[in-house]
């Protein structure tokens, strides 16, 4: 087997990110040894009893101590607090990353924590799943999917590189851009599909004369696609919103101006401005699919699951 | 093998639905004759090419001649047309049946053509995928899935429970309201849904300064989700709105009147309220899928369909 790439990883949260890193740094020997810190004792436990790490601390100094690369995987509100805590436990020439969905902010939050001699390169793995927590994760998790990195200026090129490399040891492609880029890529392919399920979801739960009942036992309909994204974990979706609201509000703004105008079109009965606007949407799929970023059978697969091709 | 519900089954329209019908009817055995109709020659070719009836015509009154079942699978739109064309050839005691995803608009279309002594009863299975055409269709598509009847006053019961039978007998539960709730209901599971969707994949597709290719490449943060009814026929979404418009408009209004009250929790940073919604929303999916509605893996199965378990 070849000599891993890191002595010491310390994993600073624990959740679907954290918990998926571990599994995959385990079964690719990227690291010597894996610390885990988190600050509720039950989920640490959970991670112990899962056998995702080598140590275990609710304490974060005592995870990064020594570690020759950190990840931190929480909140993008708690990322401050994060650097703060762990800023005087960082080795020299450490690589400290992240992995959150929102990158000005957290770099604003981050930075200044950051001893000099420590290589701080922001981070967003575009990969997920509406699951939370430690059991959440697998390994296969990031296989395929775009890990973007915002570098500060004066990045060091082999820190980078090294942490290039290990993302691709997990199974990505990189990318890096600027934090200001990021921020409203990710609103509109990320934050605000995010939030429009959050809505649609409200408002159907919120109808009087539609019983939830049949909310529920109608929804293969169309609407049990938007349930997915709107089960996804509160509070690192308030944090987002908290913390990328121009770019959020941006797109927001320019989805209402669509949306009036599709409203128009249907009030006036104007069939080919709708028949124009559906035939031009129907392709963005099949690219998707082309560029390897969603699986190529109808329905996400849903069948498959149900009905296994029998062995 | 038990004798067939039916001597002849005309299929009036050979897409996804009816071509899904066909596939579960033959494997079935619910008819002894199944008669194909649509009106474009090279359909119908290819439905023959792919066996799935027994006659095949692109006159659908040589379709539902001596047929004691109808069932019309074609937009919504089209719905007066078909009605008008094969009324004079529809026998006595025929069951004439839709699957449109409007009720009101479909019998005001239909009725008026369907002569005495035909059992008309409108119906919508609440089932389909992306894809369109017949090689879109297949058995299983109505499995577990709830098909409602909107019948009119004064329906035969038993040719009621004839064609709830059928349906039961291609895996579906069986539902019956009146034709206003109906399109109040579907307004608010299925078509703001799709409404939405395609709205959003207008909106990404329409920014200036984030890239189509990032918008694909990145699509797999949130975005995908909503490509998939995105990439629904444009013909058959037309033709919904057009035919479920005052429904459609009230939901629109409700969503945007959410959406509203989000936007603005955003601005002011009120991290109580979207975590308040966010956190509401989560326990509508596990509803579902304890519904039978939603199948019980994480990311609607795409792993399973990216790494199917090993035999």
């Amino acid at each position: 087997m070849t000599e891993p790439q890191f002595e010491k990883i310390a994993l600073v949260g624990i959740g679907l990110i954290g918990s998926s890193l571990a599994r995959v740094i385990r079964r690719e020997g990227l690291a010597k040894h894996i610390a885990i810190s988190t600050r509720s004792a039950a989920t640490l436990k959970r991670a112990e009893e899962l056998g995702l790490g080598d140590s275990y601390s609710t304490d974060a100094k005592e995870a990064v101590r020594d570690a020759d690369l950190v990840i931190v995987s929480v909140p993008v509100g708690s990322s401050g607090a994060v650097a703060e805590e762990i800023a005087p436990a960082l080795k020299q020439g450490a690589i400290l990353t992240d992995v959150g969905s929102t990158k000005g902010s957290v770099i604003a939050q981050m930075a200044p924590h950051v001893p000099a001699g420590v290589h701080f390169i922001p981070g967003h793995p575009l990969a997920g799943t509406e699951k939370s927590g430690p059991d959440a994760g697998f390994a296969d998790l990031f296989e395929n999917r775009w890990c973007i990195f915002t570098p500060l200026p004066g990045t060091d090129p082999a820190a980078l590189e090294k942490l290039s490399s290990f993302w691709r040891a997990c199974g990505s492609n990189v990318d890096v851009m600027d934090a200001e880029h990021h921020d409203r890529v990710l609103a509109i392919v990320s934050h605000l599909p995010h939030i429009i399920a959050y809505n649609i979801v409200g408002t159907a739960s919120d109808l009087e004369e539609v019983a939830e009942g049949e909310v529920i036992k109608y929804a293969a309909s169309g609407f049990r696609d938007f349930t997915r994204l709107a089960a996804s974990d509160p509070t690192m979706w308030r944090d987002v919103c908290l913390h990328n609201k121009d770019a959020i509000l941006e797109m927001l703004a320019r989805f209402s101006e669509d949306l009036a105008y599709l409203q128009k079109a249907v009030r006036w009965g104007d069939g080919e401005k709708l028949f124009d606007l559906f035939t031009r949407t129907r392709a963005v799929r099949r690219s998707i699919i082309e560029a390897g970023q969603e699986v190529d059978v109808p329905d996400f697969g849903r069948q498959v699951v149900a009905h296994p091709p029998k062995s």
